[in-house]
């Protein structure tokens, strides 16, 4: 049951007279539960709580903590059809995508439960001591990573479950040992209690410190606010856009003791399509984009939004089947009217722009939340030369620019801002022919496709989902795959310090039988 | 021979109408040769030049860059006495710490050269593709680090070379396959030119691309400022003052696109005396503290500032043992007359407090840049309530806190800021006993020491230089040993990409033999 209340650790609690409802896109009302944003004090009182429960979670064990991962993803199934009515009426996404949504949160908490248990991902390091070295002895040191300290999550609109409460940020911050805040979204703040109620139940069954996670509503920007400039908190997560995120890194960056801010931004994703890939597999490619750049109502972080290729028949030929294949896509409902407002005034600028051609727009009547998908070509000179059109515009929008030729391409490719992703379709040779267009992209992204689409991020080790700014603020780490937990943990080294009082990983005996770096070797050998 | 010019990629170059001299701390007179500043001009032509040898640089071999890395050890061994003449004549520095320093420089070379030859540090990470997979085919992913691009290296005055032209930092960068523009330090632009020589020489030796590294002169502030600011510039490393290493992360944040800036800044190094240890050693650590305080002049970012005991009779009698010792030691030349001045207004500052008594202090007759040792106890509720208290003084200075009891030793440690080390002096059994301030302290350091002294860095894998704000400007990234690589690289991600177009890193045939993860196992086998 949901009821509007705040998670202060595990005691619900609603102090504040601003209070809220969420918006059901797909009916157009307001859905019925009233949420209570929080206070002053409770914002004070859920940090205070991390900040105590950060003294006993940073040196729990990995086994514990991957107990404690796997009851969060029992708890969030035990949620059955609540969660995702709830989700449904709360963000206009389908059932379909509620549960594949679902599955993949619950597939990420089980990954860092097994990350933890198995315990080698704190990169044990040590360098015995060797007292007969000249001409000063060696001393004993041994390193490890440990967790920064409570971390303030802010929940994504775009992705209520893989990306909020329980998402990608609080299972990474949990399984390295930070205590988590989410600052829960305002469009999604029932999806947001109830899995906040998931994660309070699985903390009580595992026996953690009160305060490993509050869960604070908002209603506008004040309270994440707050939290970013609160002296106890260490670090921050963040998936939105880049107006947001910037914000946030801003505020971070500006405090006495900056602390770290990872925001997973914007991104328009830009596709290369190279000579012989657009002359012999045009048609597909345009029937292939159509759908990825419509998918979900274009509402992914790595839609497509800007497609290259050099001016020509080909080009042309397909711009019009792209311009065709898309309005032929059934529309699809968008997360809030805020969103299709934002997604139409955007548009509506890049159409007002000189140069800029609508070549296919869907313009039959439909539900006033649903995204009109369009497509817009411009000249590479247009381009080049007027910032506007280097914005993201989030929904099923994209724009062909027609380069000149490969210089021009070169050009534009390392004037890009960072993205996430880049594509590049290409035909036998042609990697190897535009090099230089393929190396400068390289350099402005955090993954490179070859002859596919950039929607659809695979959850994996090899995955990279970040990238030089503003597709995040930090491209020396990924939000995606067991490697982002590297954003919450530091290294810290022990000198000369007793076995008995090193923490497990560290000790002689090794009796967590993890993988090792001892004196330059791996090993799960003890010393 | 030094040419008081610099090095614009490998050429030499002097237009600016702008000049200075080194000084020398032992004769107390300016250095012969004049230096030229670097013209607005000559910083964009060091950043073009830099941005183009990006182009190549990011992907030449590991082999290649560890024949560049052991170069310029080489060519720095070449340089021979001229070196540690000129190293001594800027610095104050003895030739012993000269020989010392060098020794370190070459073997944090040699370091990264075998580190980058091997390999595996690039942490290659494959998922391959399952086409059956349901409900959709799973992508081949192919994870590596890559560089991040130009990185701006500023030169420590107290390690004119181990933190310094080639220091760690330079060494790190170009390992990792950033081209490097070092910022020369206005104290030792001479050592700098010639230790810039021999990675010029090296660079040209070996086939590397020109503008791979370029050495800006710069009396002031300003060239700094100019390249934190340069939009090609990608990230940043410092050794220094708070003050100068958060006016750059300030600048670095505010562009338009913010990038990492690594300033390993201040430490006071806290060193905790529990009452055992104090009383069945308190002679034998008094007297090893008073070495550590004055070594070099306490000029080592690891300087312990910072004594904290709970108050008794032993603590009184330790800290009469410290006050005899420490004036025992024969005074040693600071690095210029100008961090005479800041020592002695610093030092002066703090024994103006309320509550603070100067116990020990060298008083005879010494050469005016010589550095005077000084011991001040204080209580601890003085020291709770009074900020100045916990500024660094920079030179053979420490501070007694003499707390009230342990609860009050916790408090204080609490609310320290982030320091480099902290060190607990203790007997069997203490470890456990005082638990919570032993916790407290490792919260707000990078390394914790057991019965020793924070000066001493081993550069080995398992050493962490770095530690919470403002310690440095990054807590989870370290400055020495191995990983310090991971400051200038950010993970990278082929999707689908075909084998014969991918770095050998990732291909099928591991031609490399490094270390992958590959599906899960880490393997060296081919795929």
């Amino acid at each position: 049951m949901i009821t509007g209340k705040n998670y202060l650790g595990n005691v619900l609690s609603s102090t504040n007279a601003v209070t809220f409802k969420t918006f059901n896109p797909r009916t157009n009302l307001e859905n019925e539960i009233v949420y209570s944003e929080a206070s002053d004090i409770e914002i004070e009182k859920a940090v205070e709580l991390a900040s105590q429960a950060f003294k006993i979670f940073k040196s729990i064990s990995g086994v514990k903590k991957s107990e404690f991962l796997n009851e969060i993803a029992n708890e969030i199934e035990a949620l059955g059809d609540d969660l995702l009515q709830v989700y449904c009426s709360e963000s206009g996404l389908t059932k379909n995508r509620a549960l594949n949504e679902r599955s993949r949160t619950i597939f990420q908490l089980r990954t860092f439960a097994d990350l933890v248990k198995e315990g080698s991902w704190v990169g044990a390091t040590i360098e015995s001591a060797d007292l007969n070295r000249q001409p000063i002895p060696k001393v004993d040191l041994r390193k490890m990573l440990v967790p920064l300290g409570p971390v303030v999550v802010f929940g994504a609109s775009n992705f209520p479950l893989a990306y909020s409460t329980a998402g990608g940020d609080t299972a990474a911050a949990l399984a390295a040992g930070c205590p988590v805040i989410v600052k829960s979204h305002p469009m999604q703040t029932g999806t947001g209690e109830l899995v906040a109620s998931a994660i309070i139940n699985a903390a009580s069954t595992t026996g953690m410190p009160n305060g490993v996670f509050s869960n604070l509503n908002s209603r506008g920007i004040e309270v994440g606010i707050k939290l970013v400039k609160h002296p106890q908190v260490k670090a921050v997560g963040f998936t939105g856009s880049i107006g947001g995120g910037r914000a946030l890194y801003d505020i971070a960056s500006q405090r006495h003791e900056p602390i770290p801010v990872f925001a997973e931004m914007g991104s328009i994703n830009p596709v290369v399509i190279l000579p012989e890939a657009i002359k012999q597999k045009g048609n597909e490619w345009a029937k292939t984009y159509a759908s990825s750049i419509t998918l979900g109502s274009g509402q992914f972080c790595t839609n497509p939004g800007l497609l290259f290729g050099v001016k020509g028949d080909d080009l042309s030929n397909f711009v019009q089947v792209l311009s065709e294949e898309i309005v032929k896509i059934e529309p699809t409902c968008m997360l809030h009217p805020k969103i299709v407002g934002a997604y139409e005034s955007g548009k509506a600028k890049i159409q007002d722009q000189p140069g800029v051609h609508t070549v296919g727009s869907f313009d039959k009547n439909i539900a006033s939340n649903y995204g009109r998908q369009t497509i817009v070509t411009v000249e590479g000179a247009n381009f080049l030369t007027n910032a506007t059109l280097h914005q993201e515009v989030f929904g099923p929008f994209s724009m062909v620019v027609q380069c000149e030729n490969s210089e021009q391409l070169e050009e534009i490719i390392v004037r890009l801002e960072g993205q996430l992703t880049g594509t590049v379709l290409a035909e036998k040779g042609e990697l190897e022919k535009y090099k230089k267009v393929v190396s400068a992209l390289q350099n402005r992204v955090g993954r490179i496709i070859f002859n596919g689409v950039p929607t659809g991020v695979e959850v994996c080790d090899a995955m990279v989902h970040g990238g030089p700014y503003p597709a995040s603020t930090d491209s020396r780490f990924t939000a995606v795959g067991a490697n982002s937990i590297m954003r919450w943990v530091r290294p810290f080294s022990f000198q000369s310090w007793p076995d008995a009082s090193l923490p497990n990983e560290l000790k002689n005996e090794n009796s967590l039988e993890i993988l090792r770096y001892v004196d330059g070797k791996q090993t799960k050998d003890k010393l």
